[in-house]
């Protein structure tokens, strides 16, 4: 089922699977809204409901004051997307004229047609103006960088809507509030995925509606739409990193005066940064995990269909038709219904016994689903074969090559969850390791720690070089991008789990925050266990998306010879390009720190200036939302030099150095980078889980360790301050470094490839 | 002045100056002796001499302590070198047979004669057979490894017989004391380069005149003669990397049990591991830098040989002729007089005042004076025109664009030193910030001294990049492999302050140890301050002979074409290759530690079954051998799993993914192993003298951070504990491991290009 009815089939598919998860999601947002977060919800009613009575504290007063507290939650958060989101505005309106300018200036603004790029030699094509690609260019990187902030702003909404009623649906029980986070971390996962699905979807149907045509330039069509996984790029770097610099800013700024200079304990409502802290929990989780994830999801399939699009007219017996660049969006479809059946079945499971063993046996179950959804849409939306570009070549491709890409995607992806899992999670011997080496101080916990995350990179390199290869062999550049985007494919249950973190999270805060029983507060501290597995998964897909990329570049640039390891212009590359991330994280890394400065000037600030604050009198409130303000200015400052970084580095390297070298850059960048990040992040989350570990005191061994306020519990804190930038910074700082570098030369790459190398030309 | 003479300018310049250089050694080492370590230097005598009268405790008895803590130091010197290289005599004899067999396999072990590789199209030379290559290859190694150890012994026994002679002089006076030091130093320096040059000029004469013949088949020679650059840097890898463990392991195990445990100062003649300290001063600098730089200096000699070798008959107008091959070594005579010359200038000047800034210009007047020399040698010994090989093509090269080649080098090093003294010195702001740090407690510093390791990699890595850039487009292989000898021209003098610092801090630690006056003490501690300059140096000039070396091999196994970043074999070599380092660090890292612990076993075994040992009684004498020789145990045991991937990582990807892939690995190795490298070492230099800073209290700002034992303090210990295995164990092994894969490679390159590929072809 080719050509026609395929074309019939993805348009009929793809937006009804989108339609069918905001639907989905809506749903878990209405039975989330039920549960009302004011105090008319009457405790006999609770009772007849909850399996348990209501301890001390949870009654009327304590509703009033977990919806005042969600509310300045939701009132700071906003406040922190505002902000954000002004910077965005600006940024992407003179970004957008950049790229018009720049890619337009490739023909010197002409508006006639030009020869295509691709095409097989002795047939001679048109295709449309450089001005034109340009013009859509901008256009598709602006909806990326909206669709992108959208998503993520209604994620913020679900979550601060959620997470007070957490608190209060934990009076009910455990399952209770469980069911509620988890209910609204899925409404946000599958409405971020579903949103950003959609758009890119009708980008694509608008652009060739309105000027490419169904069967036109769709060499023009598809590099202008990969404008939109730039823009969810962009986005993606102001939420992660803008979002990573706040998070360590508020915390580290709230405890420094809080506990250490005032006594303060944790989440106590008269620490003016407490509420910030909470709006943090939800910044670098939502903001920056999901429009990092978000960002690579949409990278993935435009590299994949910018592929497929090349391939259309380089020859070969069956040059590459329109279904096979509709396919990446039916894969994305299907990932879709794959997830939403899964939690769907998973959900009774789920809900009644909340383990680490029931997370893993999800992740399994997805994969073996998707993988059985891969061999289904693979035979009935492709060809039964086909050619692929390759390098100025042409490969034979058959329909089942492409299940085997996807598939080899997926199996890595959960590879690398497993091999993070097994190196973060203090049930196995590893983190227990390095919680035994406080025994002898911060410096041995620390160099453990280190030697961790060394040597954990491993195997997560391994699982994305065997999908490269794998990829590559059987469709090229195409299999690549599609191997990036099988991993991606289950991208809505990863969402969800994401936002899940949060939404526990602040429920356990407002909890101790409004003074209520410790048997609430324990319920709902089920918590964030898959915070790390997450983290290790985000920088091997960066990787892999990086590579479908780069080799989407390559080619729309013109470097398929000359770019040898051995050629100076790429050692140069290679070289300046891997000190690229290590540059990166020494701002990063301190850029936290920094911004917590301000934070704490602000928190004692109000500890001096407001009368009553520190003696908890009902009248004295801490301006919760200067802070936020204040901590918000503070990361976006922050943001800037690492932001310029990244944003700059391709393009002087393509403007002054040309593509051969730019080649060389991104490559080193990423093969270095994918190290230093994943490394970081798997010696940060064996340290906080070493910390845990020692803390919980659940094993003999663990209770050997020593209690709470030791010298080698001291050590562990040590361990667990120094992972805290590196797995929340500086780490994540370096996944959209090498993904952002890579989309934004690859949009560039015409322009490069026209005027740019001016000093090694 | 080319052809004849030019060959007789060499067979006299090079063994002269390489002579002149062991005759200079020997009269330092001359002058040395004639101070005597022994009581009979009576104290009138010294009286009559000295600026200042000797204090307390200075006099006949300490004298005695002297030569017998000085007999014991050399003594366990020897113990652990006789250690190391029976196992390096077991290993090299093992593996000059697999070099042997592997290479001899090429051509199925034929006798006869084959078309030579490198040829110009049209003209058919008959080269020699690979089995004859392959017995001259191992032979070449087994000189390499037997040179370098040789070369290490002789400057180990001058270290260890100078160490008390600098404690006894110190009674003179500061000069006296650091003149002993360095001429001392400067005997091992100078003796270490010339031997190796020496017998590096013998192999290839001796190659030539038994074998291959003046102007046979020049290919075959310089090929078997990178053999020798294979052996020194297997040698420099038991020195450098069992060397580094053990060091680690005696200071940490020794500390452990003594300052913890038994509060017995530093430096107290009753811990057992305190003679194995001192011991571990002298293997961590000369064995393992020493060995090191000299395995640098032998490969990149060993590269530009090669690289002159396969231009030889390359084709273009003006073929290279041998004075080519011969230039490199010429570079390396005149290297040693350029150092001679400066040393003895610089005397003076030096004895004194030693000053950092003293240093400084001296490494300056080095430069200059080189690059003069340089100069003089290419105009004197190079043709005005030769073309080189370059892939597969040929370059036009004139004579004095190799002077840049050397000049680029040479002063690209210089830049790293001067970068690394700016990151790594606390008279500079840098460092002083990570003092600074320790104010809100350990984690701070460690997240700064972090910070500060990865800024600091941009400058050396950008200095690599234009040496080789300019190397490469002034003449490919030989001009990259003649910019890594630039570099390392002026070893003499580098080896010579490598050396320098041991014997100063032994001497410091022979005067407390032997209960001399705070006097002499202060006097002798003038100290290592170019420790952290030297390493910054290393790992420079490690990932420039290893961009050498690689031209080479990727020459040799014959992967001209192909080797495109976006091959997938590349791809995956790369990023698997850019893991590698991080691997051997998570091995390295915590292998002084776990060494430490048989140290700390056998330290407490001595003061619980020695009776009087922990009262200091006169009977009472520790065992200082049997910790010897634990410790070196334990390094030897924890060196062979790094010793193992480094050996077997590049014969693995050769024999079953081929040469391309092989290629990746290799460059991936490098340009991830350079970062983390030089980040690492950075990072240690700063933590070490931020530690230093605080304690010298020489500021109005050091004054305001504390005294020791304050909070401060203990945070700034932490980072300096932290540093240790990062500069003296990983970041070292990571240079071993990019500088001996590569060399490895190119040593097997004709068998992986023959049988190579197992799976991947």
């Amino acid at each position: 089922m080719v050509g026609t009815e395929s074309a019939l089939v993805a348009d009929v598919v793809v937006p009804a699977c989108a339609a069918v998860g905001i639907a989905f999601a809506l749903w878990q947002w209405f039975v989330v809204s039920k549960a009302k977060a004011s105090p008319n919800v009457n405790v006999e009613d609770v009772g007849a409901h909850g399996e348990e009575e209501e301890g001390a504290g949870d009654g009327h007063d304590a509703v009033v004051r977990c919806a005042e507290i969600q509310s300045a939650i939701s009132v700071g958060a906003n406040s922190f997307l505002f902000t954000e989101y002004k910077y965005l505005a600006a940024f992407t309106a003179t970004f957008a004229v950049v790229i018009f300018l720049l890619l337009g200036s490739v023909h010197l603004f002409s508006t006639g047609s030009q020869p295509c790029q691709h095409t097989t030699i002795g047939r001679t094509r048109t295709c449309k103006p450089a001005l034109a690609n340009a013009a859509f260019t901008a256009a598709a990187f602006l909806l990326g960088a909206a669709t992108s902030a959208v998503s993520v702003h209604l994620a913020m909404r679900i979550a601060t809507y959620a997470n007070a009623r957490t608190t209060l649906e934990a009076r009910r029980g455990i399952a209770a509030a469980f069911a509620m986070a988890f209910r609204s971390g899925a409404a946000a996962g599958f409405l971020m995925a579903s949103l950003v699905l959609l758009v890119l979807y009708l980008t694509v149907k608008a652009f060739s509606g309105v000027y490419y045509g169904d069967d036109g330039d769709r060499e023009g069509l598809y590099g202008s739409v990969v404008g939109y996984g730039l823009g969810a790029s962009s986005s993606a770097m102001f939420g992660r990193v803008a979002g990573g610099i706040y998070t360590k800013a508020v915390v580290v700024g709230g405890e420094l005066v809080g506990k250490v200079e005032r006594d303060v304990p944790e989440d106590d409502p008269r620490n003016p940064a407490v509420i910030a802290g909470m709006v943090g929990d939800n910044v670098g989780g939502i903001a920056g995990v999901g429009s990092d994830l978000l960002g690579s999801y949409a990278e993935s399939t435009c590299a994949a269909m910018f592929a497929a699009s090349i391939s259309s007219s380089s020859g070969g017996d069956f040059p590459a038709p329109a279904a096979v660049a509709r396919y990446p969006l039916l894969i994305g479809a299907a990932g879709l219904v794959v997830c939403l059946v899964t939690t769907l079945l998973a959900t009774a499971d789920v809900f009644c016994s909340f383990k680490a063993e029931t997370v893993r046996s999800v992740a399994r179950a997805l994969t073996v689903l998707m993988t059985v959804a891969a061999l289904a849409v693979s035979f009935v939306a492709l060809p039964a074969n086909f050619t692929v570009y390759d390098f100025g070549q042409v490969k034979q491709v058959k329909s089942w090559h492409m299940f085997f890409c996807v598939a080899i995607g997926l199996w890595a992806g959960l590879a690398i969850g497993i091999s993070t899992d097994y190196f973060t999670s203090n049930t196995y011997s590893p983190v227990q390791d390095v919680a035994d080496s406080c025994r002898t101080g911060a410096a041995t916990n620390v160099i453990f720690g280190l030697a961790l995350g060394y040597k954990s990179v491993m195997a997560p390199v391994l699982a994305v070089a065997v999908s490269l290869y794998v990829g590559f062999r059987l469709a090229s550049i195409y299999g690549v991008a599609v191997a990036a985007l099988g991993m991606l494919s289950t991208v809505a249950t990863r969402l969800a789990i994401v936002a899940y973190g949060p939404i526990s999270d602040n429920a356990a805060g407002i909890a101790k925050m409004a003074g209520m029983s410790r048997r609430i507060r324990q319920r709902t501290a089920a918590g964030n266990t898959n915070a790390a597995i997450g983290k290790g998964f985000t920088a091997g897909s960066a990787a892999l998306v990086s590579l479908a990329l780069l080799g989407a570049f390559v080619s729309r640039a013109g470097v398929t010879t000359g770019a040898s390891v051995v050629n100076p212009k790429v050692s140069v590359g290679l070289l300046v390009g891997a000190a690229l991330p290590y540059w990166l994280s020494a701002m990063t890394i301190k850029s936290g720190d920094i911004a917590a400065l301000k934070v704490v000037e602000e928190v004692r600030r109000q500890f001096n200036t407001i009368p009553g604050l520190m003696e908890g009198s009902a009248s004295a409130e801490p301006d919760y939302a200067r802070c936020v303000r204040v901590a918000t200015g503070a990361s976006i400052r922050e943001m800037v030099w690492p932001g310029a970084l990244m944003l700059l580095a391709p393009l002087v390297a393509g403007t002054f150095f040309g593509v051969t070298t730019l080649a060389g850059l991104l490559v080193g960048a990423m093969v270095s980078g994918v190290q230093i990040s994943i490394s970081g992040s798997n010696s940060g989350g064996a340290w906080v889980n070493a910390r845990n570990y020692i803390e919980a005191v659940e094993s003999e061994h663990a209770r050997s360790l020593g209690p709470k306020g030791s010298d080698l519990h001291k050590a562990a804190v040590i361990g667990d301050n120094i992972g805290d930038p590196l797995k929340d910074t500086s780490g994540p700082s370096i996944n959209i470094l090498i993904k952002l570098m890579a989309v934004e030369s690859l949009v560039f790459a015409p322009f490069f490839a026209a005027h740019g190398g001016l000093v090694f030309k």
